[in-house]
């Protein structure tokens, strides 16, 4: 069986999806839920890699296993074993060659910044603080420069390895919504750490660091020093992620 | 000088508002932080008692002090010195003689439940989950019957003491916000528990446990065993407090 499950995680409690050594991981803790649940071993492939800190509402993964069990069951088997910090939102069954990663179309994330005078409580590890106004008319209409195929270079993290730095985005906004302004961006794939540089640099801009219209201008110059800031991960929640072809 | 403030606060922080031996509270961590900032000791005045695991979206508190330092520095003084799970959202000067609770004239809670088939992690400790559909229509016609002055005897934690168990409730009522069902209610004031058994009673009008239409009867009978569960305090926020005359 090739199981494909919908997962929803707070990014506080983990250090990020992928397994490894002296840290609780998104990854391992599946993977152990799915072991209770099936008593066999097996790998969780993810749909990609979220960074400690990073939220999921909607984050895709898949798993073979031997047993079959109803996809309904492991919905609640899993939510059973897992704990409160993440939740198996849904379970289908896939073709035998899907990988959640090979086999992903597109994402979205959305970054989100609580844009109040004082900070609150609910928002902590939830959203980034930004006490100073921010115009998320101006701001949207300067995301829109990221949209298109690209090579992204100025927008990852330095020194990261890729095979292309070339991505397509979908789309790009921002939007308010109350004291809570929203940047999201849906693309084919992302580079490492590149939404959180991007919605750093619509903050650069907000500030005035970094001068309006000249997005198109960074990403040409495929210079990472002329980007903005890597803002916090807490704000980052992985939102959305389509396949090819799941069925 | 006499201060008035508005706070936030994460009640999974704290063992509720009131400064208790060996537990952290919410009093005890405001008048910490109000010590730090005046550099003088005062007791700080709640306009009522939250419990353990009880949310504030807006709590009232005021205190005496012989310094004076500009509302806006107090905002953010307070600030600095709070831990991030509590917030102060304002400060106002107030007479003399204005007392957080004895001039509360009425106040108002929600209670939150996420009403949908799997848990959610960004709702633990936020909100009550609940995975049978609720009828939020049903409810609301319900939950009118809360509506006006009460003995509310059989609303109240058993074996609370006070000196009059009457009280008027102006509004009640119960929406649905996509997955997230909201009772909301406000009054004049609540016995020990009253909220929580409130919302536990609909909840059990929800699953045919208590007739439709019986809380009149309830509130007549003076019964607590008549009524619903208390439920599980982190659904429940203070959200509004108004005075008699504060300036």
């Amino acid at each position: 069986m090739n199981y494909l499950l919908t997962l929803a995680y707070n990014g506080e409690a983990f250090h990020g999806w992928q397994r490894q050594e002296n840290a609780v991981t998104v990854q391992q803790t599946v993977e152990e839920a799915v072991e209770k649940l099936f008593l066999e071993k097996s790998s969780v492939n993810g749909c990609s890699r979220t960074d400690t800190g990073v939220h999921a509402n909607c984050f895709k993964c898949n798993f073979h296993t031997q047993k079959q069990i109803a996809e309904k069951n492991v919905v609640s088997g899993l939510n059973f074993f897992l704990p409160d910090t993440v939740s198996c939102l849904s379970c289908e069954t896939v073709q035998e060659n899907f990988h959640a990663r090979f086999d992903c179309k597109s994402k979205e994330y959305i970054y989100r910044i609580y844009n109040a005078e004082v900070r609150n409580p609910f928002y902590e590890g939830r959203a980034f603080f930004y006490k100073y106004k921010l115009d998320e008319k101006m701001l949207n209409e300067e995301a829109k420069a990221f949209i298109g195929t690209h090579d992204f270079t100025a927008f990852r993290a330095a020194g990261a390895t890729v095979k292309t730095t070339v991505r397509t985005i979908y789309n790009a906004s921002v939007e308010r919504y109350g004291d809570e302004v929203i940047f999201r961006v849906s693309g084919d794939g992302f580079l490492y750490n590149m939404v959180r540089i991007m919605a750093g640099t619509l903050i650069y801009i907000s500030e005035g660091k970094i001068p309006k219209g000249t997005i198109p201008d960074i990403i040409e110059s495929k210079d990472r020093l002329r980007a903005g800031m890597t803002i916090a991960p807490h704000g980052l929640y992985l939102n959305d992620v389509c396949f090819k072809d799941v069925n």
